[in-house]
């Protein structure tokens, strides 16, 4: 938030500035005891704007200039999108790793006070500490040496602890929220006289201020939005008049472009001249190669980009008429490859025929053409006489016969590939230089080769060529290349694996053979491995070791802070172990994934050497991961977990719900209310009553803040620490189960209760203030509670009246819950149950059929539905439903419901069906939605329905009979009541 | 501020570092208008602790670094002593000029929070812009290349102006004041806690936000105190608990001393070594040189210094029985040397004869020695028959003659030379090293020689030798001398003078020199030219000159800006001008002083080597000073002057007594008082009270507030420019006169008027609160007011009776001024009249005789001391003085006074004296104290008196009779009151 970086990130003028800044983080404070976060860091901020072409080569350098080796380390830019809500800002870039540490940020600013940035600044911070500690190679900031005679830690120790002691314990909320008041209300009075940058220091002030505030466990989630809108309006405000500001004076420092080139930026050269140049005659088919070279993407990103050209590159081949042969989609996080083998040098000739005018109107009777017909002739490049005379269309008409003659391959690809990049899209792309194209990350070098020679094109400012890189610090960056051939094995001979699956093979195999080594296996994981497959070109697995005390830890904690901090692989020993793998707190067994050891395997981009010096570094790193989340549990485990429940009040998840702490009292009484529903002893129900009250307790402890995902495996680690009783633990850990696609599922009814009120109480009050999830967006994740929702009753196979237990949540809700929004809350919860239904491979008609009549009752419905699918596969289907459906058809648009006497049949095959329906009807009789039940009882009554269809006709003019043979046939459709609504099968 | 500078200070630790920072003082904004005067400038700060033996070198070593070549321009050390009220810190030391110009503060930290400070600490703080525009030779801080496409100016001149600005008219008085009282809150509850770093961080907060309220003008004199006190008392807190923090941790920083030693520190060798080898045997007499080689010593401590060894050095050689030559005290501001021609090589030889018992107790009535007789020749080292008997006081007996060797003069000399050292006195000393003796500035070496031999001692950590150090940038710095004369031969070479005479006298020629070039003068300033004296050691004066734009500015702010700021002789034409200088606004006759030129002269240390680029740099400053005068005045002049009178309210001279603006408003009533008395026109009494209401507003105003030597001068100033009538500006102006010994005084009544209301207003309400001057303690200036009020009765021989004066403006205070009060405030006045006639060399008797009568009358007292004492001067006096004491004395015991009866006369004499004094009793009717009238009626009654008293028995045993004898007598003794009182002269 320096001046000069936010505001001068603004407008159009060029600015290029670095300094040294100390950067102040309160919620980083660990007084002291970390070895690499802390309250106050030195940053090295860089502003380089317009991006240069060649900021991560300047960049590069700079670490070599200060004496980082980088064929010694493992350096590495891994996505890390920037957002600050309070700047109303964002940028895309990364961190960059340095053997797993994270010594950088660098971002491609895209948007700061609500404007668009153009040109996009370029920023890197430098984390000095981190730096420092890698080059002096100490275990912490501490023990970097300062001077000669005094380290980090003599000089900055006493301000770490503190400082960190102020921000958590010691700031005065009441009056830091004043100073907040006073320093907004300066700003305010700033902006009124446009003075920026006393207003920009006021806001800086506000920020601070909030940041302590919120160290201080101050600020509540609502209050915190509001506390970013108020920051984000004054620094809109700053933004806008800084910009003013800059063109009252007409932009002063907008220079010719040419004064702006940075030395070593990629030269940019008109390919005009290389395409007149074309070899295009005697061409040969030959191998096609596309290169498209990138700074970093992130794995999703280079999974789209891969996925898009995969469909689409055989697509466009064949709409521009070229043949090949077999087309390959490589990629690295650095470059998206085309390979296609066998191109032909020129397109197929096409010929179309071209509709013209009937032929009536383009020749006289005489067969003389018309003025219209010449016209069509001249339109289309040739003589009248060429025309042809087609039926076609229902109609006779003139034709052109219109040749088209192939081009050259390399003609029709320079014209061509800009637009195959183009339209390449991403979740969130961005902008890097002046041409304002968009893509996942800036596109530094496109190669592309139609055998030996180049196919030339121009995109996003740069020229296609014969020029590719290498891995990054192996060998020239630059080298250029004489064929596609050439192009592979130069990659390959630098260890390159452009294939995503080969490099995901490699590591795999990697990582078994390192775990193998210290009697381990890793937990296949399949997200983790095709991530880190993205995030090398080169990989090269190492195995780092950590002090086997860290295993004290929640196991959770370890493998969370290895897997999403860090992407590393946790090592298990392979035999199921009888004992719990570390401290007694982790008593909850872990099926059969065997002890954690203090092992984790990483994957380097690039080859072995130097490979100590990374496992080194990657080991610092874990051992500050794993430090700071001791840090938060030691914090967390000061005070009982029942004394976090007041910061509950705190947190909000929607205003008009109240707080968490609102929340969680909601949940323990709805719970109350719903266990006779899902029929506990009595034991079990106190055991989920405080487990409700304090399901969410943990929200409120820094290790959660800290790592959202270890809600309720901290709640039950720090449940069991404070003396609660081991099942009132497990409940709070379970009452979030299941967390995702294929998770785990409560294992005792105390858990499922919680989560089935909890996620009620989400449910019905979100729908009763008209926040139902609206198109993709879902912020507070509704889809996901209602999938569990209704995955645990199916499981817990319970016989559950959502309907019901919805209006009992309504009931406890602070709000009024109209009627309608309970039923599109239920309504909401039963798609969610289709969807669950279809995914499992269940015929939709089938599904829809079952959900019609027991949608709320997912358990039962989920059983329906597979009895129902069984019937409908069966070979006598066909005879089955048209006897039911004739019964249905013929009453449906009855709204009278009318009763049978017996005393009224007719004909006989009346009185015959009256008794079989009589016995159905008995067989029906408590049927508990059983197509089972109802089908059998359908299946005798099959011949008498039938008959009666035959002899008799319903619809009679007497009124009294007609009624009372619809009455007949009502009962007969009423069977299936309860069961499905067997009109929405297919065949009915 | 910065913590690793104020609390590293503290304690016993070493501590060096050095750090560059933006310094943020508000006041010093300048709306970017300054060339080289900002609200924020870098900084760059070097702490070195302890004194490392020779920190100047280090930093002038530092500026060759960055490119100054000290030989090129003119590098100074000029006296800066620093002390913050809101820290309880101060230092010795200077601000370093670099031709004029001040680039740095180089200060030796003493105290600070209140502690004494050990060891000591070197601050160098340097000022990087004005270090930049030396550098780059360019006029302003907008001009300095800031990077190859930007000025200092785009980047920073916005920030100025906008903070200027903010600062200036913005910030918001009550919410900085919450602001600084929450701050301070936090502050304390961090020191309760023992959190010294956030403390430290929140009374920053609070001393810059007192700035800001400061700038804005929001802070009384009282006000100010308050929050000095309070800032003060935190941070003195703030100091304990840093030092009670590193002592608990036992001072970890504590190394051995010789790690501590810095390359370059002098090297201190024992001198006892020298001392056995002095060469004491065949001496002859010879010169003695001693120099005490110093940092630079301010002027005032250099004079200082002088003086006391001039008295002190032959004092010393008469008591050590040394004979020699001529002794010449010689200093420049680094060296203070003693020159004794001719030193003897030994003492000469005591005798003394020591008195021992009385001879007959010494030796028995045989001459036989007794025991105390033994005893004593023993005690005194002699054979008992050596003893001597001696008439002596009154009795007999026994002595010893002992007589003491004369003792070669070196060795002498080398147990004496420590103890002149020590014994010269500052006002204001300080120390530097671990010895922690006490100097003026630190001594960094010591030559002492006599002839050629070196006199060895130690002092200051440092041993006398003979190497001596040279001109600074001239030659090498240190060199060895091989005798006196080569002593001041070497230094003569190299252009010191080391004679303060010699060198006024030089500085004096060369600037009437370079006057006279551009047909100038200077005016004679004996101030000015001692203090440039003791400014240089070799001094070159040198000519520069401005823009004669400037001279539009008001003469006097010129004059005392190139005088008090920069040491400069300002330059006037020689011919005096009928017209005024420079605008009509500078209406008032300025005497015989010429128009001032746009010229100035400053005399530089060295020669002329280089001397163009010291003459631009003075140029650069003096246009920066006049450019920060010119603000002054244009934000002054944006308002009436009486619009600053609401801004009085904040000053306070004393609580009780009100604000400024209170004062105003009496001095306005008193004025009005007073103004019979002062015989005022009608016409000349409105402007005086006008004058009255505006006479103190321009204490508010910017200009003043910077130099308070102005005040009156702008005032008057800003009066003609806010369209007040000239004579009220000037009744402004002249309301101060006089200012100093010399000065002008009042010319018109007006300005009279408002002067004796203003002084008599502020004496009686600081004495009737209790706030008398005591001692040498005078905060309020009372002595000068006393003093001013008295010399203007003189001056306008007013008939003005200070006691009723004193009654009324004692009615106008706001508090009751007791009689006490009011007599004390008379008799203080009194006493200033008293010391005035007496500096005008009247004799005290005859002064206390009239003011014994008319001290309560000044001009009259005056007149008639003159008066008085051209009578006592007559040669007939011995005749008429007795004869009016003898009335006199015979009365004075009366506490009645007789009524005189004709009737009752006895003797023809009475009737005689009767008669003469009925005569001279009309003569002095109505007499206004003139001793002319009194005594030259008595004159002629002396022949009546005289025989009064011989042939009348005054005290006659009838009580009747001797009343009516003793009434006539008083009649004729009250002829002098109201004129004298007689009793007090000498003689009488």
């Amino acid at each position: 938030m320096n001046p000069a970086t936010a505001l001068r990130a603004l407008g159009p003028e060029p600015w290029n500035v670095a300094y040294v800044e100390p950067s102040v983080r309160p919620d980083d404070g660990r007084y002291g005891e970390n070895p690499n976060r802390m309250q106050m860091h030195y940053q090295f901020q860089v502003i380089i704007k317009p991006d240069p072409g060649n900021p991560q080569e300047i960049y590069l350098k700079s670490l070599e200039a200060v004496g980082i080796d980088p064929r010694q380390h493992d350096i590495r830019f891994v996505e890390d999108n920037w957002e600050s809500p309070a700047l109303g800002a964002w940028g895309l870039g990364w961190e960059v790793w340095l053997d797993g540490q994270e010594i950088t940020q660098f971002t491609y600013f895209q948007q700061a006070g609500g404007i668009l940035l153009d040109p996009v600044s370029v920023e890197i911070t430098y984390g000095l500490e981190r730096i420092a500690i890698a080059l002096q190679r100490v275990a912490s900031f501490r023990d970097i040496q300062w001077s000669p005679m005094l380290t980090d830690g003599d000089v900055n120790l006493q301000a770490e602890q503190e400082h960190s002691k102020y921000y958590f314990e010691i700031a005065d909320i009441e009056r830091l929220r004043q100073m907040f008041e006073l320093f907004e209300a300066e700003a305010k009075a700033c902006l009124d006289q446009k003075l920026v940058l006393p207003a920009h220091d006021y806001v800086l002030k506000c920020s601070h201020t909030f940041n302590v505030l919120d160290t201080r466990g101050a600020i509540g989630v609502t209050e915190r939005a509001a506390y970013f809108g108020r920051m984000r309006d004054l620094w809109r405000r700053v933004a806008e008049a800084y910009v003013e500001q800059r063109q009252a004076l007409e932009f002063p420092w907008l220079v010719e472009d040419s004064m702006l080139k940075v030395e070593g930026s990629p030269h940019v050269e008109s390919s005009a001249n290389q395409v007149s140049n074309l070899q295009l005659s005697n061409l040969q088919p030959a191998t096609f190669l596309l290169e498209i070279g990138t700074e970093e993407l992130p794995s999703g990103d280079l999974d789209a980009a891969l996925e898009q050209l995969y469909l689409r590159v055989p697509a466009l081949l064949g709409e521009l008429r070229l043949e090949h042969g077999d087309v390959r989609i490589l990629g690295t996080p650095r470059r998206l490859v085309v390979h296609v083998e066998r191109l032909a040098p020129r397109q197929s000739d096409l010929e179309q025929v071209v509709k013209g005018p009937p032929a009536d109107r383009a020749f006289d009777p005489g067969g003389i053409p018309t003025k219209a017909g010449e016209g069509f002739a001249r339109s289309k490049g040739l003589a009248v006489s060429e025309l042809q005379i087609r039926e076609m269309d229902g109609g006779r008409y003139a034709v052109a016969l219109v040749r088209q003659e192939g081009r050259p391959a390399p003609a029709v690809l320079t014209e061509t590939l800009p637009g195959l990049i183009a339209g390449l899209r991403f979740d969130k792309s961005m902008r890097w230089n002046s041409t304002n194209v968009a893509f996942s990350r800036p596109i530094r070098w496109l190669v592309a080769l139609f055998g030996e020679q180049v196919v030339p094109f121009e995109y996003a400012g740069l020229s296609s060529g014969d020029v590719t890189r290498g891995l990054r610090f192996h060998d020239s960056a630059e080298f250029t290349v004489s064929s596609p051939q050439d192009y592979f094995a130069r990659l390959a001979a630098q260890g390159i694996l452009l294939d995503v699956a080969e490099r995901r093979q490699r590591i795999q195999s990697q990582v078994e053979a390192l775990a193998g080594e210290v009697g381990g296996e890793v937990i296949a994981d399949a997200d983790l491995l095709a991530e880190v497959t993205n995030l090398v070109e080169a990989p090269t697995a190492l195995r780092g070791s950590f002090d086997p005390s860290h295993l004290k830890l929640p196991r959770e904690v370890l493998i969370s802070v290895m897997k999403k901090h860090q992407r590393y692989f946790p090592v298990f020993s392979k035999t199921v172990s009888s004992e719990p793998a570390s401290s007694d707190l982790l008593a909850r067994d872990t099926g059969t994934q065997g002890t954690l050891l203090p092992y984790f395997i990483a994957v380097r981009n690039g080859d072995d050497y130097g490979l100590d010096r990374v496992v080194e570094g990657n080991e610092h790193v874990i051992r500050a991961r794993f430090a700071d989340a001791a840090f938060f549990i030691s914090e967390d485990t000061k005070r009982p977990l029942q004394d976090f429940l007041p910061r509950l009040r705190t947190l909000t998840l929607q205003t008009r719900l109240g707080s968490m702490l609102d929340k969680s009292q909601r949940v323990r009484s709805l719970a109350d209310d719903l266990a006779p529903l899902v029929g506990l002893s009595s034991e079990e129900k106190a055991t989920a009553l405080r487990a409700a009250e304090l399901c969410k307790a943990d929200l409120a402890t820094q290790m959660v803040v800290e790592m959202t995902s270890l809600q309720g495996v901290m709640g039950r680690y720090y449940a069991i620490n404070s003396g609660e009783a081991a099942s009132v633990a497990d409940a709070i850990y379970e009452h979030y189960l299941p967390r995702f696609a294929g998770d785990e599922l409560p294992r005792v009814r105390p858990g499922l209760l919680v989560g089935l009120a909890d996620r009620l109480d989400t449910l019905a009050g979100l729908f009763a203030v008209g926040m139902a999830p609206t198109g993709k967006k879902d912020p507070f994740a509704q889809r996901r509670a209602a999938l569990g929702l209704v995955q645990n009753l199916i499981a817990w196979d319970l016989d559950f009246d959502l309907g019901n237990a919805i209006e009992m949540a309504a009931r406890r809700l602070p709000v009024p819950a109209s009627a309608e929004s309970q039923g599109a809350c239920l309504e909401f919860i039963v798609e969610r149950l289709r969807n669950l239904l279809l995914e499992q491979g269940w015929r939709y008609d089938v599904v829809d059929a079952v959900l019609a009549e027991q949608g709320r009752n997912p358990a039962q419905a989920s059983a329906a539905v597979r009895i129902l699918a069984s019937w409908v596969d069966r070979p006598d289907w066909y005879t089955i439903l048209p006897a039911y459906a004739r019964c249905v058809r013929i009453t449906r648009d009855q709204t009278e419901r009318y009763p049978v006497d017996p005393a009224r049949f007719v004909e006989p095959a009346e009185g015959e069906l009256f008794a079989v329906l009589q016995t159905a009807e008995a067989a029906c009789k408590g049927n508990l939605g059983s197509p089972d039940v109802f089908l059998n009882a359908l299946l005798p009554m099959i011949p008498a329905i039938n008959r009666y269809f035959d002899d008799v006709l319903v619809m009679a003019d007497d009124a009294a009979t007609r009624e009372n043979r619809l009455g007949l046939v009502q009962r007969i459709a009423a069977l299936a009541h309860g069961v499905a609504d067997m009109s929405r099968l297919e065949g009915f």
